[in-house]
């Protein structure tokens, strides 16, 4: 793989802008579009069913095949573009259409392109001052989103990732209840403060109870039905079994979209919980809520998220959009300022030239932010709502299609329950299992045979499903579609392949 | 700006890959290096001085000039690229050389190349499975900079930027004296917990003790001497005082380069305070550890900063890595994962392929986690652990010949203080007050006009330098030298070009 002509072989780092003023812009352009080939090939590869998801090596092999090494010299520019290759060559294709191991899969090439951009113009989107564009792209986008959940007016931000959104979340609740806590800390509250959701929540809402003083004992693990969804009135059994013993019930997360079974918990019955006993309802949304664009998806799943006090939305998983992309939406406007301002007086004077309340920084606790807006802006400009509403009617009808073929081979593969969402979750039967009647012993061997032929799956390359156990049952497979790369003819294809892979087991 | 050939103008995102498999590849290559040609423009323009830093406008009037709306429909390829060039018009180019505004400014063309190829391969760092190059990646440059630092063995983690790293040692800190807080909250402490950290710190410091459950009231502020460094004495007065009230210290953070001013906290005899009194030492140089890789400024600055327990180093800052990249450093290994697991069953299996040591997901209070090692670990290869000393050098020389330059014009600048690092803070002296002694009262005169002369600055688009005020000073400008594309021209036309727009102040 040749860079640049003989006499650039040797160039380095100081070739380039803006060491170089003389030659730096030729050979930053050589540099950058050698670069550009290499992405480009990946990208095709990718998208190429006879390329392989991956090519599988143990930690200590991969360290022999690759060389990380940080010298004490610079090496050549040759030599980047040729770490660029092999890094790339070793990299899961996490866009390839059958990769179905994350609820993040696909490579959106717009939202792609408009990360290629962000990077380039590198800023950080805590002030108006220097990310003018992305902080008005931020505003339009965030309203939009919170309309569409259905809250009137409301404020928003991005954080990175879910599990931090869904922290804004709890910490904007605790201040609206006890707006001295921020000063005074824990003294300040009468009695124990108790938060609730299902034990099928994802595990960031247990991890704010242990970062934020309440302790996971704290965290009130509310029952599930046989689908995964929160029971109501256990939810409400659980908040008086805790307000007799003084405790201070504040807050309830309910999911929308499990990471296992893709369950979403009922948010009507439990807004009206929320409202008799005065706790702040969030919905965690993160994977589901991109359900909220289909008109024929939303209803019953988030019926009543409207109800809500605050919602965790990520566009980086239903919606495609690059890693990452994750919004926090709350109904009441004002809080997050109050909530997490620290008055920095460097960053967020208010003598400033312009209206400094587009200036973000101070409402949020990572001081600088990424740019994570950009991405999503462009890709809803190259989709349209109407764009991503197909999106969202495909993935969901591709996911039935799964469950189907699944039934109809009841031999060699076991349907755990039928799923609300894109969560397909099953196992796969081998041969020497099929003659014998379901049962827990049989789901033990199952579950022994399942990680198995994951390591099978992952050696051959052919293929990425991911899998997992649950309270109620060992490892079974759990298959997500939300790449926009698969047709129904993948999902035949993975059928197929798992079963010659695993058909011996 | 024409993308396509005419029978490909009425193109949209369905006309790309993965939606279009036959035409998908040359279509999505054509739009691609169409993108990258306004790219590389933007790269030109950006290391041009004959360009603009920016082109201002207040929100309203820059919502007018742009065309932000979401469609229903989808809006073709050929509009998204001009989207793109309309965004880059406005957007400010931190990477400019007359750009001195914040802590992160410069555009490294590998570090950006890196993050180009991290947009493409789009992939979650929680597992060695979808990670796997990335994930190793990160042990390497970890381990390198923890060696750098002193630290032997020991363990660290990439954050979303600085905050969250001091978030991190935060909670590390309190978990290594009560690990049953996790569990059971404040109310497995036998008092009221306090930290210490100094008035010139960063705001995230107080931000966490907010966001845990102290209140800010419980994390002490240590005064400053005049040049802005905590003064250990009162650090230790401050121990004893609330010792006396029952209270339990437990944490002091140490600024490595504070953020107005780049002072340095005398590490050592922190570190003495500490170690007598058992409290946890947390040096947050997000801002000064760049500096450990010069062997000529390393010290005094950062002496004793291996007998810390945790470091924040932002290579995003000094080190010029995109953002974001921060980095937390722990001496002692298996902290991290035992204070912040939740186990989450369904990513972070024992029985998986191989060995899930590797697996990070565990670690972190994020789950998912943006790829922020790709473009540092590119960059080093590029410069070489010299070519990052080379850096720091230079960024120090030209702030030293800034300091120089701005002390041989007495009458129009009035140098704040001797800088320990790249922060020079200064006034400009209008004309009208350059006959009139130094005093408070001018002080506050040129206070009121230095938010004036940035507006004027920001107005012509030929600079940005950044201004606040202190506990101490009414507005000064703080100017910041950390982008590799400023040479010592660029520092006299800073100072030229503020008098030409100040003058009449």
């Amino acid at each position: 793989m040749s860079l640049l002509e003989s006499d650039r072989r040797n160039c380095n780092v100081v070739d380039l802008l803006p060491y170089n003023t003389q030659q730096g812009v030729p050979i930053t352009r050589e540099f950058l579009l050698k670069l550009i080939e290499v992405l480009l090939e990946f990208v095709r590869q990718t998208n190429d069913r006879n390329c392989k998801v991956l090519d599988f090596h143990h930690p200590a092999d991969m360290r022999r095949l690759l060389d990380l090494d940080l010298p004490d010299r610079p090496v050549t520019l040759q030599q980047l573009i040729d770490d660029c290759c092999l890094t790339l060559k070793y990299q899961v294709k996490t866009g390839h259409p059958r990769f179905f191991n994350q609820l993040s899969c696909g490579l959106d090439l717009v939202s792609m392109a408009g990360e290629w951009l962000t990077a380039t113009a590198n800023t950080n989107m805590f002030t108006y001052e220097i990310a003018p564009v992305f902080i008005l792209m931020e505003h339009v986008v965030m309203e939009k989103m919170r309309e569409i959940i259905g809250f009137q007016g409301g404020d928003s931000i991005l954080a990175p990732g879910g599990s931090i959104s869904n922290l804004y979340a709890f910490l904007a609740a605790r201040h609206r209840m006890f707006p001295d806590y921020k000063q005074k800390g824990l003294s300040c509250i009468p009695g124990q403060l108790v938060m609730y959701t299902s034990d099928q929540c994802h595990y960031s809402v247990k991890s704010c109870a242990a970062v934020c003083g309440l302790g996971v004992d704290n965290c009130v693990e509310v029952p599930s039905d046989e689908r995964g969804r929160m029971i109501p009135s256990e939810l409400e059994r659980l908040i008086l079994e805790r307000k007799a013993k003084g405790h201070i019930p504040f807050f309830v997360n309910a999911t929308a979209g499990t990471t296992v079974l893709g369950a979403f918990d009922p948010i009507e019955p439990i807004a009206d919980i929320c409202q008799k006993y005065n706790l702040w309802l969030h919905v965690d949304a993160a994977w589901g809520g991109g359900l909220l664009l289909s008109r024929k998806y939303r209803h019953p799943r988030l019926s009543g998220i409207e109800r809500s006090d605050s919602v965790t939305w990520n566009p980086h998983k239903l919606m495609g959009a690059l890693l990452q992309c994750s919004t926090i939406h709350f109904k009441q406007d004002g809080l997050l300022i109050s909530c997490n301002q620290m008055s920095a007086e460097y960053l967020f004077m208010q003598d400033k030239l312009y209206d400094v309340q587009y200036d973000t920084g101070d409402k949020v606790i990572q001081c600088g932010r990424h740019n994570d807006i950009f991405k999503l802006w462009l890709q809803w400009r190259a989709k349209g709502t109407e764009g991503f509403e197909k999106h969202m009617d495909t993935l969901m009808e591709l996911s039935e299609y799964m469950v189907k073929r699944i039934k109809s081979m009841p031999d060699k593969y076991y349907l755990i329950l039928e799923p609300e969402m894109v969560n397909v979750s099953f196992w796969y039967v081998p041969t020497r299992l099929r003659s014998i009647p379901h049962s827990p012993e049989r789901a033990k061997l199952l579950g022994q045979i399942t990680p198995v032929l994951k390591g099978r799956m992952m050696t051959a390359g052919t293929l990425m499903v991911g899998y997992q156990p649950d309270d109620a049952r060992p490892n079974f497979f759990r298959n997500i579609i939300s790449s926009a790369a698969v047709v129904e003819a993948d999902i035949d294809f993975l059928l197929t392949e798992l079963d010659r892979l695993g058909h011996d087991l």
